[in-house]
C-alpha cells in the first residue's frame, strides 16, 4: 500500500467518524500540528502511537506499521501550491525570503534556521476586527562552520 | 533606475556604512522586518520615511521617491529558492502545507490566513543547546463567503 | 473517494439528468458561479445544501459529506491552461497584469484585491454585433499595513 | 531602444512629474485601463495620441513612434506571477477556471469570451466594511463553428 | 467516463473496424479535420451527429452524449510536443512566430488571427520530387479596439 | 555583435524609415514571409541580398555579413508564447496537434510534414463579415523508412 | 489498450522467453535498432511483420494490429532523461549542440540533418583498453530553401 | 571576461577573417569537431594550441589563457533546443532513448557509453538522392560494478 | 509488472518481515548501499543473487527475473527532490557544484569523477556533540581526451 | 558590485596570477574546499581572511568587505546542471537518492544529514587502473523530534 493511499484513507475515516485532528493528537500525546503532519504522511509515529491511531480510525496492522516508517516527504505534489491557503505561505517566502535572510543573518551570522530541530504551532488570536491565525516557527539556529 | 538596482545600492551602502537593518528600522519607527522588506523592494515607505532613509544611506531624491512607490513583489527570482536559509522556509511549506491547511480549517472553517493584513516578527530565543530562531506569522483569518 | 472522482461523477450525473448548473444553484439558493465552483471541488457547501445536491444528483451520504469539506483548491492541473476558453482569462492576466497593478494601486495604494472576500458574476449582454460575456470580479481591497 | 526600456522610462517620468494614469488617459481620450496598458507596452496608440503622451512625458520622436507600433505582449515575464496583487487574478483563473468554462458554455455553447474584442474596467465601490475593487471584463462571445 | 477514456476507445474501435477518419467525416457531413478533432476530444458534435458516430463505432448512449459536451481542450498533455510530426508545427511557431506577428500586423494592424472563427484544411499536393502536405489555416482577423 | 542586437536594430531602422516588410522583400526578390524571417534572425540571405538590405537600412558591412550567416533559430525566447497573436498559433498546435497527426498519417503513412523543405504564405481574404487571415503551410511529406 | 501497456507487455514477454532484440530483428528482417524502436512504440511494422512478432511473443490480434499503427512518439516521458545511459546522449547534445550546428553548416550550408530520412546503427568495437560503443547516425541533409 | 563573451568574439573574428573551423583545426592538429567545441567554450586547449588560435584570430593573451581553462559546459542555454538542426539530435534522444538503452545493454550489460572517453566525427556522404550527414559517436563502454 | 510496482512490494515485504537492508546485503554479499539501490530499482543483481532475495522476501520467479534486468534509472520522480533528507544532497550540489568543479579540475585537469566506475559508502561516526553521517563517494577520474 | 561580478573577477585574477585554490586556502588556514566555496560566493570569510585574499588577488576594500558578507547561495543558476562534472553529482542524487534515504534512516531513524554542520573533502586516490576522486561528505545527523 503506497503511503498516499493510507493518507487518503485516514482523511476519509476521520471525516466519517467526525474526529478532529486535535482529538487524535490528544490521544497520542503530541501537538496537533505534529500529529496531523504524521497522519498526512510527513512525520513518523512509534508503534504505540500508531496502535492508538489504528484503533481510533480502524486501520489494520499493516497500515499501523506504515505509520511508523519514514515517508518520502513533500505534501504538495507541485513546486508552487495552487491552494489559496497554502499559497499564502509560499507567497510569504517569495515576498519576505530575502528579508528573512538579512534579518536572521544580521542577528546570528551565516547559517540557517533548522527545519528539523523545529516545532510549529498554530493558534487562534481573538481580535474584534476579525480573529487572527498565529503561526509560530521555532527552529534551532545552525551556523555554518569553517573547516 | 530599476528597483533592483536601487536594492543593490542600498545593500552596498548599508554595508559600507556599517549600519544594521535594526538601526535603520529604529530611525523610521517600523519593525526591523517591515523596514528590511521595504528596503529590499517588497514594501513601501511614505515620503518622510524615505527621506530619513535617503539621508542615512546618501540616496538622491529620485531614489527616495522610488522607495515610496509600490514595487513588483517577489524577492527570489526563482520558484524554488536555492539559498539554504530561504529554502528551509520553502521546505516547511512543502512538508507542512497540507497540515497547515487541515489545522487552520479545522479551527476556522474554509478560508485563508491573510498575507496582507499580516505582520511577521523574528526573534532570538536563548537556549543552552543552541539559540533558536523564532518566526511569528500573524495574519487575519479571511473566510470564504457564499454568494 | 478522492475529490476529483466525485467531481467527475457530478459532471456525469448532471449531464445524464439534463440539469443545468443554474437549476442546481437555484435549489440551494446560491449564485450559479458559487454553486458550480463548489460542485467542481473548489468551494464548500453546508450539510443542508449538500443534502439537496445529493438528492438531485443521487449521491450517497459519504459523497454528500465530501461536499461539506474544504477541498485542495486549483481546478486546472497545469500552470498555464491549454483550454482556449480558460486560456483567455490567463491571457488577460498576462497582458493586463501590470496594468491592473498600476490602476488599482493608483486608486487604493499598496495592497491587493481579495480573492477570498470576493464574488464573481457571469452575465450575457445582448449585442447586435454578437452577444457579450460580462464577468464581474468584486473583491475587498486589502491594504498592506506597516508594522 | 527595446520596448521595455521605454516602459521603464515612462514609469519613471510619470513618477517624477506626479502625473496619474487617469490624467494621462483623459488627455488622450481613452479609458485609464487602455491607456495604462498602452504605456506599459501592451497596446498601441495612434500618432496623435503618441504625440500627446510624448509632450506630457517629454519623450523624443523615436520613443513616440515606438508607442504606435505593436509590442510583443505579455507583461509579466513569468508564467505564474509572484506579485501578490497580480497573483490574486491568477488564483481566480486557477480556482474558478473550470467554473468559468462550465457557466459560460452552459449559457452560450462551445466557444470563448474574446480577449481581443474586449474591454476591461476597474472601479472603486464604497463599502462601510472596506471599499471594494470591481473589475469588469466584457468580451464578445465567439462560438466555434463546424466546418 | 473521462473524455480521454472515450477518445482511446474511439481510436481502438476505428482501428478494429478499419474505418478512416475521412469516412466518418463524410457520414456526419463535416470536414475530416473538424470530425477528427471532435472525436479526439477537442470539438463538439450535436446529438444527431453523435448518434451517427455511435452507430458506426458501437458506442453506448452515455458515450454518445459525451461527444455532445464541450471538452477541456488541449490534446498534447505537454507544453512542447515530443512527437516529430506534431513538433514540426511547434517548430514553425518557434521559428516563424515573430515573422507571423510582423507580417499579419503590417497588413491588418494590431490584432490576431482568430483560432475560434477558424477552419483548417489538410491536403495532399502531388509533386514529382515527393508529394507535399498543404495545411491551410483560415481565421478571421480580430482587431484590438481602443476603449 | 549578437544577432539579437542586429534584429532589434533592423526593426528600429525599418520603423524610422517607414519601410514595410513587403517592400524590402520585393527589393531582394523573395517572399515577404521568408524575407521577414531572415531579417528577424531565423533565415539566411546571400551576400548580394544582404547588400541590398544593408543599403536600404543603412547597415554596416559587418552587419550585412551577419545576415549571411546561419543564426541559432527560435524567435520566441519562451516555450509557450505570451503574445496573443503568436499564442493563437500555439493554441492551434495544442488543440489540433493529435488531429494533424491522425489526418496526415491516414493520408500519407508514418512520417512528417517537413518544416525545412517548406514554404509559408500569409494572405488577406476579403470577407463581408470581417476579413480573414489565411496562412498556408506547404511542406514536403517525409516518410519514415525501415532499415 | 494504450500503446504503453503493449510496450510493457512486450518487454516482459521478451524477458520471460529469453529472446534478444537482435533475434526478433532477424526474424522480421530489419535492423536491431529499427526493430527495437518499433517494439518500444516509436516506429511501425507492416501487418506481416507484426504477425511474426505476435507469434514470437504470443500477442493477440488486436495487439498485433496496434504494432502497425503510428504511435505518438517520444520514449522518455521527461524533457531531460534521468537514466545515466540515456542522459549521456542528452549530454552530447548539450555539450556539442552548437558544435554540430557550426560543423554541419560549414560543410552543407543552412539546413538540418534529417531525423526522418535517417538510420542509426549501434556496434561494439573491440578495444584492449575496454570495448567501445559506436553509434552511427546517418541522415539526409535537408537544405532550407528560399522562397 | 566571461567565457561567453570570448565565444562570441571568436565567432565574429572567424567570420570577419573568412576562416573555416576546419582550417583552424588543421593549424592546431585536432579534429574539426574537437577544435570547434573548444572554441565554442566546451573543451580546453593547451597553451601552445591557444597561442596558435590567438594569432589566427588576433586574441590577446588573457583571452588565449581563457582557452586553456576548463569552461562550465553546456552550450545550449535551454533544456530543449529550439534551433531545428540541434533539435533533431534532441529528437533522436527522445525517440530512440529507450532503444539505445535496450540495444547497448543487450550487447554490453548494465553500464553506459562514456561521453568523456569519447570522440565524435561528422562527415559528408555523397548520395545521388541528396548528400547525407554521418555523425559517428564513439565512446568507451563503462560497466556498473557491484560493490 | 512495472519495476516501480516491484520496488513498492519489496519495501512492503521487508517492512512486514522486519528485515534490514544490511541483513539482505549480507546474504547476497554486496555492500548495503549497492544492495539497497538494486532492490529500489537502480542497480542489477545476477540470477543467483536475485534468487536469494526472492527467497528472503517471498517473491515469485518473474519478480526475481526483473531484479536481474537493467532498470530505467532515476529514483526521485522529480528534478528537485522535496524530501528533506534527499534535498540536503541536492543542496550540496547546488552550493558546492562550482567548488567541486574547480577543486577536482585543479587536481586532475579537464574531466569528471565517474558515477559508473563508482562506489558509495555510508557510515555512522560517533561524536559526543551528535553522531555524524559520513558518505564517501569514490569514482574513477575520467579525463577528456583531445582528438 | 553584485557578488557574481566579484566571483568572476576572483576567477580571472587567480588565473592571471597562476595561483591555485590550494595555495590561497593555505594562506588563510582553511581547507581548499571551504576556501574555494567562499571565493566562489557560497561561504563567508572574516575580515582578516578577506584581507589576506584581497592582498593576494589585488582586490579593493569594498570587494574584501563583500567577501565577509553572507551571499545568496546556489552556485549553478539552473535546477539540473549541464556541466558534465557537476551533473555526475546530480546523477548520484537522482540514482541513489532513495537509497541514501533508506540506508541513513535505517541506521539513524527519521532525520537528515546536515548540510550546514557539514564538511566536505576532495582527495586523489592513486590507482593503477586510473586515479580516483574521493569525495567525503561529513554531516551531523539531525533527528526529527516529536512535539
Amino acid at each position: 500500500m503506497p503511503r498516499q493511499t493510507l493518507t487518503q484513507k485516514i482523511i476519509a475515516r476521520r471525516l466519517a467518524l467526525g474526529l478532529t485532528w486535535a482529538e487524535i493528537a490528544e490521544k497520542i500525546g503530541h501537538s496537533t500540528v505534529y500529529t496531523t503532519a504524521a497522519l498526512l504522511g510527513q512525520m513518523t509515529l512509534d508503534a504505540g502511537e500508531a496502535d492508538i491511531v489504528a484503533k481510533l480510525l480502524d486501520l489494520d496492522p499493516e497500515e499501523a506499521r506504515l505509520l511508523t516508517t519514514v515517508p518520502y516527504k513533500g505534501s504538495l505534489g507541485e513546486a508552487v501550491p495552487t491552494d489559496p491557503l497554502v499559497y499564502r505561505f509560499y507567497e510569504i517566502v517569495q515576498v519576505y525570503g530575502t528579508t528573512l535572510k538579512e534579518v536572521i543573518q544580521e542577528e546570528f551570522g551565516d547559517g540557517i534556521m533548522s527545519a528539523i530541530d523545529f516545532t510549529m504551532n498554530v493558534e487562534r488570536k481573538a481580535d474584534p476586527k476579525g480573529d487572527r491565525v498565529v503561526v509560530t516557527l521555532d527552529g534551532k539556529f545552525l551556523p555554518y562552520k569553517k573547516y
